[in-house]
């Protein structure tokens, strides 16, 4: 929708890859609404995972017992977090809508993605206590998860031997993006294509170009238990 | 139990936190009980989590296009996959039992310890396929994740806020280690130590030790969805 702002959170260290592509076809897409499309490629960034002192620049509120979650709170109200945080922070705050796109590691997101969940949306930034889930600071922005899986959509099946997809959902959406107050739109899973057609992949690709056209109707999901866990 | 081997992975900045007091008691008991003890101390190693080119030594299979699963797998076969790999490799393959000590950060792993997951546990090691759940490659170890959380037992309860505690540990616990064969151990959660009074701290430093002692007895747990999400 034009005059929309979206930010692509993308994890994935091949550009020509099915994740490459499908950002590829989001950023044309979303384009071509007229949207302002912000990127972070977070391999080609070297985006730092790790929550550590460096976080912080000058002096520590608390120089003899390091507790991440305090100092960047306190580094967050001071305005002294390193930049490559505030750098995100500024961009999710531009943000209407933030599309996550990553292959799943491990039933999750790979840790260079983790490591911008674990850094950028801190206390005081993101949520506050209190002020967590339907009253976290980031509730007037729209989140979405889109997922590549190795595993088929048989194997994530409610019978199948990886369990309901919605299953390992739970922590990223409700856990993490719900809890910062985010509306949560459904996910955009595509299912195994490393072992799918190249008709099969085309497809994938493309009916997420075509759910990008109508993305602004979307409603969010009820980001409750129910939607995860109920039958 | 004496001649056992465990491996503590261990992910938290602060030596004398509460996460470090776990991390001791438990070097203390099961040296006690004449167990053969190795760290990782994440942070105090600067561990790696990005999983990236250089997690291959030389050539790679494909140099046109990078799939990371598919390197990490040919360069396990070819043993040249980076040294703080292998080395990881080796710390796992030694071990009976591995204990991961960590805060939870967004209902999961820090994301050093996500990028140990992601790295150290790659096809050829951990798992084929197929080789995977019931006969994932380390189906002969016991795992245990000893959590601290920022959220109190009631908000983690099945009514509360942040639902059940189990719905958070089912990637960690079915998607990650089980999917390697692991037998996981009930996992050992130590809510809000932070808002904890110092005798209640103690109390739960204490209750992980004395848990320690017949840790050798204890059955694994069914690392079914019933056991996650049953009701």
């Amino acid at each position: 929708m034009a005059g929309k702002k979206v930010l692509i959170v993308y994890a994935h260290q091949e550009p020509r890859s099915f994740n490459g592509s499908l950002k590829k076809v989001a950023v044309e897409e979303l384009s071509k609404q007229g949207c302002t499309i912000t990127i972070s490629d977070l391999y080609a960034m070297d985006f730092e995972p790790r929550a550590t002192r460096k976080d912080v620049i000058g002096a520590l509120s608390n120089p003899q017992f390091f507790n991440y979650g305090v100092e960047a709170y306190e580094a967050f109200k001071k305005r002294s977090l390193a930049s490559d945080i505030t750098d995100e922070q500024k961009k999710v705050q531009e943000a209407d809508l933030v599309i996550f796109q990553f292959p799943l590691y491990w039933f999750s997101v790979p840790a260079i993605l983790k490591g911008w969940m674990d850094r950028v949306l801190c206390q005081g930034f993101a949520f506050d206590i209190p002020g967590f889930y339907d009253s976290g600071f980031l509730k007037n922005k729209l989140a979405l998860l889109s997922v590549t899986t190795g595993g088929t959509a048989e194997m994530y099946g409610k019978t199948g031997v990886s369990g309901d997809f919605r299953y390992f959902l739970w922590p990223l959406q409700h856990g993490a993006l719900h809890f910062c107050g985010f509306k949560v739109l459904a996910p955009q899973i595509s299912f195994a294509p490393e072992i799918a057609s190249e008709e099969e992949r085309k497809a994938m690709v493309a009916s997420w170009a075509q759910r990008l056209k109508t993305i602004w109707e979307e409603e969010p999901i009820d980001c409750t238990p129910a939607w995860y866990f109920g039958q």
